[in-house]
């Protein structure tokens, strides 16, 4: 719960620019005796990788390779320090000098300008999306720890661009373009990606993310409830601008009847429903737990729009080149890391073992 | 950002139970000098008071009276922790012997028992919504501190029971019933409130809150963004299942040529628009903060629902009586406190004094 | 681990001004099902009573009452936060006066103004050795929590002005006069202290803490070593200035070969020795903990003394009035309840419930 | 203030095992604009490096080579974070197998095994001192902040094996062997070191650390004393048995009149003496801060010891080789590194910029 650390005893630790030497990561609290090595992580990492998303992707080539350093010995996790390096392969600064001197609209440089008062521009620096990276790198440390006790993560596209997907079929979507929930709703999103491309438009759309086999009592009652964690942890995410639960803004315009979730019997199939999604008094009980992002569009596009310089002139600015134009599919993987590095730390935080 | 434990430099901690002794806070890293009294805070706290809403709000009386017992000397904070102390006069513990055995769908009883093994039952103890005054309390302190470094946060319900406010004045809506961002909408609302009432039923409905003055480069890049902190923040008041921030939602059918906010001139007002609601990457861009949280309907109905006991048998469960059958408006102060505790900390996190 | 919370899962997190309405403190984290009352907590808090040390006592009369108000619900704690009161009754702001405008040496009077440039002066405000009261109380929830589990802690004065016990016997020395490790050395104790309260002097000494029980297994690697955390618990206090553990300084004039415990056979009894005081490698070996806190002689001397005005006016001062000559015997139930807290965070911390 | 992060606002985080591919350390929170590369760092890892210390050193050749993957940009830091890494060149395994079925007295081996149940037992894995190579780094990026901004910190040993150094020249202490207080005492540690070497044993001995130029104000008055955080960083590296202040365990046998230091003139020149060391009330006074540490004879001796092997069955074991025979004098960098640390930390959470 820190400027550059995720939570408080399964904690993530990153560090990384976009175009300097290398990023990297340390993961601390996790369990000890978890099988792990560097291909459980890369399997992850690639999923993060550009052209898993059809149309929708950069043509730049990021081979993100994950090198373990520490807390692994003789193929399982020691309990110490589990740290990571990605080294970057493909710095071209010379792409990213026009950003030097211009604000950005939808892009970070201004603010960065005001909180540091010096930034490194080339390529967005930190404020790269790829820094999430160390994020997948991290979300699949513990995966490797939750797996094995029960809990798993999906996650998948539920809209693009206006268009929602009709059936939710998550655990196939790992093997859609987009990760899309519906398989019929691909040639959709596919025509809609190309048109607004040629444009030199972006898009956004909403991800789902589900948690499976998370026991009920996960989450602490007043502040540090599991919804107000997972909400964190998702709006950290650049791109995301909003997060919900279960009905969540639907649930505004229900009525107690209902929104409430009747219970049939105990255990967590024994409830009628789940508009809660999974979550009671911030607490889990057992459902599955159900989240949903709101993912803007990407603020790169291929237009002409008003900005200013870092000396408050007026300028246009078109940021061109070989960018995406929509998060969606490469932040799937990485908000489904979010929920599992705070599904860890909540495991942790419960004394579960 | 503890279980009740609310930021990291400026932070609040609170205990209590709904039926127990009193409810106490501690206001830990307040700056020096800050004008302070009982006064102040009892002004905010009374805000929270049923009876502000019309007929939405429940006929139990409740006295909320600050007393404060430390942190402030001669009319000012001295830097050391402010501690207040809230009796609970009201304690009818005979009134809910009901739910002692049976878990109330929506409510925390099950997740409550499952985490803990026990539990206070007698008004839901701490998963009421009368801790919520501490938080108020504690905002009242982040305003005191605030308002004279120039940033002010007001609140609004911009929905009710699915009915749109039309108009926006959130300076106004302080005054208004329901804390309604509209006059002319408060009718409609009292009418599906009186109507839903009758039937036993509940409802909820949208808060937007928004932070004016708030100076650009508040906020952390990467885990920490302030608006993942407000997600968190807001997320974390029992009722709350969605939060958005700008155009939230909405931004994910946006094209990223219209979500763009362009920069015409410098400074606060030289953006176009404000779909990004305040915060660019993670930092405040001193526009105005804008964040919504979508509200549940109160799981309190007054109608039969099917339950289960502590020990695991079918049961059918009417939970009448005096409660409140909207979260909204008494929920408004306390998400308005929420903006302000993050904002004091997020303050005291970039150094400034 | 803040200003005023100690603590990361069993935090205590106190207010209160010594002449300030009350003293406040909250415990978080403490696990539910833990027998508890006001008995429990207010025999602690007795043994740190004036009156309990012989002639070092000041003749001030506290009646240091307190006030359970939540998180204990029939008799056992609920896992919520245990918030309890202690109000001020003795409040004689008039003795006072004097240190308004005086920096006392040795006192935080300078200090406090530095840093906060405002301060309560009224009986040292923040910086009184009252605040312990709240250590006191955190300590008793967490010897609550601990010795069912087995783990004890005892705390035993073993020197005093400079005059050293010549036997310890730890567990007998809550009975005597400043808890002394040594029934033969009070009477010297006694002397030393009755002739130099003659002179308006004060005087310090060493205090031993020790606790049983701990199982191996405690304790961090890197940072946040066990001995570390006993380091920062005690050094916190009020007027120590030194920490050692086992052997302590002395280790640093031994060879390997005498300072190393050789290990004869499993378990904690297996140590030939115990010079390591219960930790290796920031790791509890399941060996008798074993701490020594130095105590400085109370700045408060009823002796004239330079010192300069908040103006910066050189002056004399001489602290008379009804002050402990010195902090032991009533820092001893401090520094063991120090021990308590930390030994209750770092069980929660290794997941053990 | 985690298992493996130091600090709250300047927080170092890191990882590696003594004979894992590589060691590595992210420093968060480090103000931007501060003048940083890798020479700067390099330069106070190579006070730590072998050899430094005449005849008490190893003859174990470690080229501790760092380097910078993020946060500094066109030769200054930017605010995010940043990483360094050093490899691990010197990775002969086959040394160490010994010690994998065995439990060194005074080594971590039996409580890492009892924590975690698994445990990188190759030079002792994450519990080497080699672990201290990310401090020093991390130090040197606090020295690069504080440095410009009047803060610097010197160490110097001030007894070796039970001899003291006569008088101090903290200053000239890094031009000495043993980073010796005093020219005079290097032949007779010389010798000492010399005959023990020959005999088997180790020794140990008193390392003292200042910071000059620390602004009065910093620290916090109850629990995160300035003093506490000093004990808990010095505490936590490993050797270190004890920590005191200013006049440390001497104070406990001085009077009140003594001990106390008088006012003679504001500014941080005008105490008549220092026995608090810098601290009063857990705030610095603005006069220079003195701890020392205490340093135990370094556990791996030349010398049969009762142990028992991880079955329990008891055994006796030499642990020869090229280790070193005092932690002195590479321990003395670490340790101002962990003051450097600690003063950076406080620097921010006082608002310092």
């Amino acid at each position: 719960m820190d400027a550059n650390t995720f939570g408080k005893l399964f904690r993530l630790t990153t560090c990384g620019e976009s175009h300097g030497p290398a990023l990297a990561g340390i993961v601390d609290g996790c369990l000890p005796g978890v099988p792990l090595n560097e291909e459980i992580i890369q399997a992850e990492l690639d999923r993060r990788k550009p052209g898993q998303g059809g149309p929708a992707a950069t043509a730049r080539r990021e081979e993100d390779k994950v090198r373990l350093i520490s807390g692994v010995f003789e193929g399982v996790t020691t309990g110490t320090p589990i740290g990571f390096v990605i080294e970057n392969t493909d710095q071209r600064s010379g792409d990213y000098s026009q950003i030097k001197d211009v604000f950005r609209p939808g892009h970070g440089d201004m603010t960065y300008q005001a909180k540091y008062g010096v930034r490194d521009y080339r390529g967005g620096g930190r404020a790269s999306g790829r820094e999430t990276a160390c994020r997948v790198a991290g979300g699949a440390v513990a995966a490797a720890m939750l797996a094995p006790r029960g809990v798993t993560v999906c996650a998948q596209t539920v809209e693009l661009g206006g268009i929602k997907a009709e059936s939710h079929d998550p655990e196939g979507a790992l093997g859609r373009p987009y990760f899309a929930a519906d398989p019929g709703v691909v040639d959709a999103w596919d025509k809609r990606v190309r048109a607004l491309k040629a444009e030199g438009e972006t898009l956004g759309g909403v991800v789902e993310v589900i948690a499976r086999g998370v026991p009920a009592g996960l989450g602490e009652p007043v502040f540090d409830k599991l919804d107000a964690r997972l909400a964190y942890a998702l709006m950290g995410v650049g791109a995301v601008k909003g997060v919900e639960i279960g009905s969540g803004f639907f649930a505004s315009r229900l009525l107690g009847s209902e929104n409430n979730d009747e219970i049939l019997c105990p255990g967590p199939k024994g409830f009628a429903s789940n508009n809660a999604g999974g979550v009671l008094a911030g607490i889990s009980s057992g459902q599955d737990l159900v989240i949903r992002a709101a993912v803007k569009p990407i603020a790169s596009i291929a237009k002409p729009q008003r900005a200013i310089t870092a000396g408050g002139e007026p300028a246009t600015i078109t940021v061109g080149g070989r960018h995406d134009i929509c998060a969606i599919p490469r932040i799937v993987p990485v908000l489904r890391a979010m929920v599992l590095l705070t599904l860890a730390d909540f495991w942790l935080l419960a004394g579960r073992r």
